[in-house]
C-alpha cells in the first residue's frame, strides 16, 4: 500500500517538527506508522535528531540508529551531552554500544567509559562531564573564549567552575555575574568553598542538597576533591519524585519500580507486592491465636465480634497516619532520633484527643442506632481510646527507631505498625472486656 | 551578665559568616543567644543580610528588621529578588509590611503589590518579576547592556526572553548561546513558541511541566500572552515534594500541612487526622451490621472469627497497594480514565496470582501449625483469594473513577477502598462459609 500524503500535510509536519518540544515530538513519533515516521525524520535537524534520540525508549533508539545513515551518526552522538549519551548507552544492547563507541572520538570515549562504570542510582551515573572549569587567575577573556568553543548544552554553562593546578575544585562563578563584571579581576565574583558531592554518593543525597540549598547545579568531585562532573537541576526533578514514591511504595510493602505502571509486567507487579502480604498473613497467626485464646470470652458475648473490624481499622489507620508524617519529616531531615521524646509526647496528646472524640462519637452512634448492651458499649469505647493512643505511639516511634538502627523507616514501619497495633488492639479489647463485663 | 567572647572566636565567626551557605547560616543563627547573634550580624555584608532575611522564619524576620538600622533596610530590600521579597511580606504582620513598602521605590512597589495579590499555591504567587526581556530585533550589544545593568539574581538571567511591542512572549534565548554567537543576528538562536503557563494556574501544573520537559525556567504569561514573570527550577523542588506528600497525606485521610511536624500544634494535628477516622468508624456500622446479621453462622463456627483480622488486613493492604501505584501514575500523567480496562485486567491478573499464592501458603500454614477443620480452612482460603482479587480491582479502579469525576484520587480512594473492601470481604466470607460449611 503506497503512502499517500498531501503537500499540505507535509508542510504541517515540517512546522510541527520545527516548533515542538522534544518530549512531545518523541511521544508523537511513537504513535506514527513506520512510513510516516521515516518521512518525518527527514525534517529533523541533527540537533533535533540527537534530542529525539535521548528521549526515545530503548527499542525505538535501536530502530532510529538502524534507519539513520552511517554518516549522520557521529554528528548526532556529538550533539548529545555526556549524561544523555551515557543514559542511552546503558539502555542499548552491548553489540550496539560497541558500534556506537566507534563513532565517538577517543578523548570523549574515555570520559564516557568512566561514566558508564558508576553504579545505577549513584551520583556518578547521574552527572555530566560537560562543564567549563578555569583557573582562578584566568582572565575574563579566557573564560569567554572557553565558553565560545564549548559544545556543552546551555544548562551546563550557567555556572563556571574554578579549579587549581591539580583540578581540585576551589569555587565557582555565575556566567551572568561574569558579564556584569567591570574589571578583569575574576576573584571578586568567585564563590569559594562550594557545596560538592562525591561520585559514589547516592543520588538521593544530591536531591536533598538541591532541595535544601535551592541549587541549580552541583559540582561532583572524586575522593581527592578533583572536579569530575556536574549535576544540573533538571536531572533532579526525576530523582526527587522517584525517592518519595519509593518511600511510599515501601510503606505499602511494595518493592519500588523503575518503570511505569503500564510497562511493568503482571508477574513483576505480583512479585513486588506479595512479600509484605505474606508477612502480614503469617503474622496474622498471632491475631488468630489471640482470638482463639479468648474464644470463651467471645462465645459468652458474641456481640463483641461485631466490633473487631472497626477496632482494627481505626488502630491500623491511626498508626499509619502517624508513621506517614514521621517518615516524611525524616526524609526532609526535619527530625532525627533525638526528637523521640518530643514526638512520643506529641503523638500521645494527639492520640488522646482523637481517641476521646472517636470514643464519644462511638457511644453516641451506638446509643442512637443500636441496642447494644451498656457494658459492651463501654468496652468498645475504652478499647477504641486505648488502641488509638497506642497506634499513634507505635506509628510515631517506629520510624525513628528504624532510622536509629540504620534501617529504611518506610520498609520497617509500614508492615510492623499494622502487625503490632493489630495484636495489641485485640489484647486490649479482651482484657477490657474481662474487666468490665467480668467474663 | 556581660558577654565574653575572645578574639579567636570573633575571627572564627567572621570566617564562618563569609564561607557559609545562607541556609546553614540562618539555621546556625537561630541557635545562638541574642547577644551573639547581634554580634555576628555585624560581619554580614548587605547581600548576606538580604539572603539571611529571605531564609529566616517569620518571627525572626521581625526581630532582624527591628535590630537593623533604618538606613540599611532599603539596601537589603533592594538586594532581595521579587519572589523572595513577596514571600517575606506575606509572612509578616500588616503594620510591618506597610513600613517595609515605604522603603521600596515606587516602580518596584507596583510590581510587588501585583505579586502580593495572587492566591497562595498559584503560579502567580510563585513567580518572580526579575527577568530580562528584549525585542526580537535587538542587537547583541543591547542585550548585553541590559544584562550588565540588571540587579536580578543570577538564576533569573540564564534565559533571556523575546517579546513583541505588546509585551507578548515570542520566544527565548540562552545566555550561553548568546556568548557563543558569532553574528549580530539574534534570531538564529531564538527558540520560538516557548512553553508558558498562566498566572492563575496551580503551582502543581508548573511542577509537572518542569518535570516533563526538564526545564530550568518557565515563563509566566497573563491571559493575553503578555510576559509577566518567570519561575526557576529552584522554586520547584519544594513544590514537587509538597504535592507528592500532599497526595499521600490525603490517602491516609489527613489534611495536608504547610508547616513541619514539629511546628504543628497538637490540636491542628488532631483536627487534620480525625475526619477520616470518624468516617471509618461510622462506616464500620456496615461491617458491624454484616457480622450481626451472620451471628448465627459465627456462633455455630466460632473458629471463623479468628480469621477476620487476617482477611481484613490482607484485603485492605492489597487494595491500598494498587491504589498507591495508580495514584502515583495519575500524578505523573502516565495514566488516565481511558486506561481503565487495561488497569482492571492487569489488576485482576495480579490479584489472581497474589491471591492464589497467599491462599496456598495459608492452607500450608494451617495444616502445619493448627488443627483447623478442613472446611473452615477451605472457606478462609477461598475468601482470601476472592478478597484479594476484589481489593486489587477496587484499589485499581477507584482512583481512575475519582479522576474522571474530577475528584482528587488521593482523597477519594484512601478511605473508600478500605470501607468497600472491608464490607465485601466479610460478605464473601460468610457467603462462602454458608455454601461450603452448609450453615
Amino acid at each position: 500500500m503506497p503512502l499517500s500524503i498531501s503537500k499540505a500535510e507535509m508542510e504541517e509536519m515540517q512546522a510541527f517538527v520545527k516548533h515542538s518540544h522534544r518530549v512531545d515530538l518523541s511521544a508523537y513519533m511513537l504513535e506514527l506508522e513506520p512510513e510516516k515516521r521515516a518521512l518525518m525524520l527527514r525534517f529533523f535537524s541533527k540537533e533535533q535528531l540527537a534530542e529525539l534520540f535521548a528521549e526515545l525508549p530503548a527499542e525505538d533508539k535501536i530502530n532510529l540508529i538502524e534507519s539513520l545513515a552511517q554518516v549522520d551518526l557521529p554528528d548526532i552522538l556529538a550533539e548529545l551531552d555526556s549524561d544523555e549519551l551515557v543514559d542511552s548507552l546503558q539502555e542499548l544492547p552491548s553489540n550496539l554500544v560497541t558500534k556506537l563507541l566507534l563513532h565517538i572520538p577517543e578523548n570523549r570515549r574515555q570520559v564516557i567509559n568512566r561514566l558508564l562504570n558508576y553504579p545505577e542510582g549513584s551520583v556518578g551515573s547521574l552527572m555530566s562531564a560537560d562543564y567549563i572549569a578555569v583557573r582562578k587567575r584566568a582572565k575574563v577573556s579566557e573564560v569567554l573564549e572557553k565558553l565560545k568553543t564549548s559544545t556543552a548544552g546551555h544548562e551546563h554553562l550557567n555556572t563556571i567552575f574554578v579549579i587549581d593546578d591539580e583540578r581540585r575544585l576551589n569555587g565557582y562563578l555565575y556566567l551572568a555575574d561574569l558579564l556584569r563584571l567591570d574589571t578583569e579581576d575574576l576573584s571578586s565574583i568567585i564563590h569559594w568553598r562550594p557545596l560538592t558531592i562525591t561520585t559514589g554518593a547516592d543520588q538521593e543525597e544530591a536531591a536533598k542538597l538541591f532541595h535544601k540549598y535551592s541549587l541549580l547545579v552541583l559540582p561532583v568531585c572524586d575522593s581527592e576533591q578533583r572536579l569530575v562532573g556536574i549535576i544540573t537541576a533538571d536531572d533532579i526533578f526525576e530523582v526527587i519524585s522517584e525517592e518519595i514514591y519509593e518511600d511510599y511504595a515501601l510503606m505499602q510493602g511494595m518493592a519500588p519500580s523503575e518503570s511505569s505502571y503500564l510497562e511493568t509486567s503482571v508477574i513483576t507487579l505480583a512479585k513486588k507486592r506479595i512479600v509484605w502480604l505474606l508477612f502480614l498473613m503469617l503474622s496474622a497467626t498471632v491475631t488468630g491465636g489471640i482470638i482463639d485464646h479468648y474464644e470463651a470470652v467471645l462465645s459468652t458475648a458474641v456481640a463483641l465480634t461485631a466490633f473487631i473490624p472497626m477496632l482494627m481499622d481505626s488502630g491500623g489507620n491511626s498508626g499509619s497516619q502517624s508513621s506517614t508524617l514521621i517518615i516524611q519529616s525524616l526524609a526532609l531531615d526535619e527530625l532525627d532520633f533525638s526528637d523521640s521524646v518530643h514526638v512520643v509526647w506529641k503523638e500521645f496528646r494527639v492520640g488522646f484527643l482523637v481517641g476521646t472524640v472517636l470514643a464519644l462519637v462511638n457511644i453516641l452512634r451506638m446509643l442512637l442506632f443500636t441496642d447494644t448492651d451498656f457494658l459492651v458499649m463501654l468496652t468498645v469505647s475504652v478499647t477504641l481510646l486505648l488502641t488509638i493512643i497506642l497506634a499513634k505511639l507505635v506509628g510515631g516511634f517506629l520510624p525513628l527507631l528504624a532510622k536509629k538502627l540504620k534501617q529504611d523507616p518506610a520498609v520497617m514501619a509500614g508492615p510492623l505498625v499494622t502487625t503490632i497495633v493489630d495484636a495489641c488492639a485485640l489484647l486490649i479489647y479482651f482484657k477490657v472486656a474481662q474487666i468490665l463485663i467480668g467474663l
